[in-house]
């Protein structure tokens, strides 16, 4: 049954399906014509459904960000899923379950100290346990330097662990996110594939194989134009995109519109040139978006229900529940009556989307199904 | 059961059980001593244990932020209930079905509009739907300005309706959060009871009488002497109290220990001065903190396990479910190895309490037992 949006309680999560379809279908045919396997990052949505579009035509291949992820997706038929967070130890026990019962998941290190916890794991179970050597590319986040004796070392004693199945170098190029301009994505892209070629090279010439050599995030991966000498991409955010993105020149805004938060106007206050909607920090989170490029938006851009930005809001604050819109035009009010709905494009639609439980699907511009999403740990 | 931290999977949100309660003590005594009734903000944990907890030797009056709030505590027999945002329209049928099974939820107006939806639907329904009339007392979200000659119009109207059972008067000094000390927010705390006080006092010689003031923030609530004029306080964050508040001086840190997320060290980079936990913007929110007091402390306060700061650390960045501490003492990468846990108080306990769906109960330093929340709109 399908139903208006303004009959629906807010704040809500909506999912255009056909902007998702595209978005998807964007990265898909990207993975295919530069030859390289696409394992999408399902943290963005955390649902089954949409992890089914992102691999329609290719492998079941996933990255998660939790064991709840991993949990459910396996539960869901995903049998070969990489766990891309250095392990925290106290996960291993489960990730071995979860290979003993025949799903493939892999896990990342970048220290001696977490190879030996991971052998100890191994071997008690008697598994080989699949194992990613994560490499810093430039994002200094996590990683081994790739530059440093020390790394190969780590590399060949992980290769030749008899407890333990060497899948190869991971990395992720977060430094994408402090770009301007697809233009300076691209050469992030350019410097992640030289620098993991460049170290896939060097454990191969030392006797070291490398069967996988993983790479990306969401702007490298749009802005990329050849992948030679990585095996797969990684990124997820491209399923839903978001204002951030739309401001770094990963996506046009309507792209973004794969994902929005409805609201309800619920204050109008043109005495001082504010209203109020009723989806607040933990209907969007607060990130305060591509604050180094500019974010006139503030915490979002607001839409109206068809999916058109209005032009001069600015969502000023947040609270827990509560928005705050600066109103720079008096004749919005009449624009945006109380109770009247609006669409918001967070700025960071990951951590929007997790503030959910359930996605309202949109078809058509009508209410038409609901997918939800896992939370937990 | 009883477990030691150390075995926990994280991250996780602990609350510890001792702190708790000497933090709602605490309040239980201000609001008894100043003669208000305490009606606790339940936003900040979304759990029925800890309302318990805050409404020993009170009545079981509290208020909440959502409609999934209101549900759960009406299901758990707390049975006068105001929802502290102008109500979305929307929420109204609820609203009054839960009034109709004998919880009385009292809603906010602060427009001739939602006072007409609002009439329209308790003569719908042939309730008396009770209503407080939202002031703004200075903090520029919401409510009516109390200068003006239309408030006191729309006050007359509510209390004049025979479809509206009019509460009387309800503001919050959020203001407060903006605060450097504890006298900044006594001045704000009081400029609130009198512009309150004042305002009541116009009412009622107008002809329009009016049954409750209802006031407060927690700042302002831990801060204030005198409450004269006010009926009730509405503070919320004090449960548990967190960095910010710390920081503004409505406690001491070690207050703030009543909710921490525990978290697990997955990544050692002394090259480069950092570390990694597994807790990141889905354990902590993205919540910047009192960035106009001083945040040494970044997204929040590192604790060793039995809860004192581990000085020299700062939780310098923010991704989903990494984050990324600052090391300046090399020596302490030592004292924390990799699979060691730390407590972080966050920046903000409303915001970060809401990653989680349950909290692990402290009591002696052990984890013994568990509360749920409720999540949901």
């Amino acid at each position: 049954m399908s139903e208006h949006l303004a009959e629906l309680r807010t704040p809500c999560a909506l999912v255009d399906w056909g902007v998702l379809e595209k978005n998807c279908a964007r990265m898909s045919g990207r993975a295919r014509s530069l030859g390289v396997v696409l394992r999408p990052h399902v943290k963005t949505h955390k649902c089954v459904e949409i992890a089914r579009i992102q691999t329609r035509g290719h492998s079941s291949a996933l990255t998660v960000s939790t064991m709840a992820e991993a949990r459910a997706f396996a539960a869901a038929g995903f049998n070969d899923l990489t766990y891309a967070v250095p392990v925290p130890f106290h996960a291993i026990p489960e990730a071995a379950d979860l290979l003993a019962r025949g799903t493939r998941l892999s896990l990342l290190l970048d220290s001696e100290v977490a190879l030996r916890e991971l052998e100890a794991a191994g071997s008690a179970r008697n598994l080989r346990l699949p194992v990613f050597l994560k490499v810093d590319c430039g994002y200094h986040r996590a990683g081994v330097d790739p530059g440093r004796e020390e790394s190969l070392e780590l590399a060949r004693a992980l290769a030749a662990s008899p407890h333990l199945e060497f899948r190869g170098i991971l990395t992720h190029s977060g430094q994408a996110y402090r770009c301007a301009s697809a233009e300076e994505a691209l050469s992030v892209a350019e410097h992640e594939r030289d620098v993991m070629a460049a170290f896939a090279g060097k454990l191969r010439s030392a006797g070291v194989p490398v069967p996988e050599v993983s790479v990306g995030s969401t702007p490298a991966c749009c802005a990329a134009r050849d992948w030679s000498g990585a095996t797969e991409i990684r990124p997820g955010n491209y399923a839903f995109f978001d204002a951030f993105q739309a401001a770094i020149g990963s996506c046009a805004l309507e792209d973004a519109l794969a994902f929005t938060v409805l609201a309800t106007v619920i204050g109008h206050y043109p005495e001082r040139k504010a209203l109020l909607l009723d989806a607040g920090a933990l209907a969007l989170s607060k990130d305060p978006g591509a604050t180094h490029v500019d974010a006139p938006c503030g915490f979002g851009v607001l839409c109206d229900v068809p999916g058109r930005p209005i032009r001069g809001l600015r969502l000023g604050s947040l609270s827990q529940e509560h928005g705050q819109v600066v109103v720079s035009d008096p004749t919005l009010f009449a624009r945006m009556p109380l109770g009247s709905k609006v669409r918001i494009i967070p700025n960071h639609s990951c951590l929007a989307a997790a503030c959910f439980g359930s996605y309202v699907v949109l078809k058509d511009g009508r209410a038409d199904g609901k997918w939800d999403t896992m939370g937990g740990r």
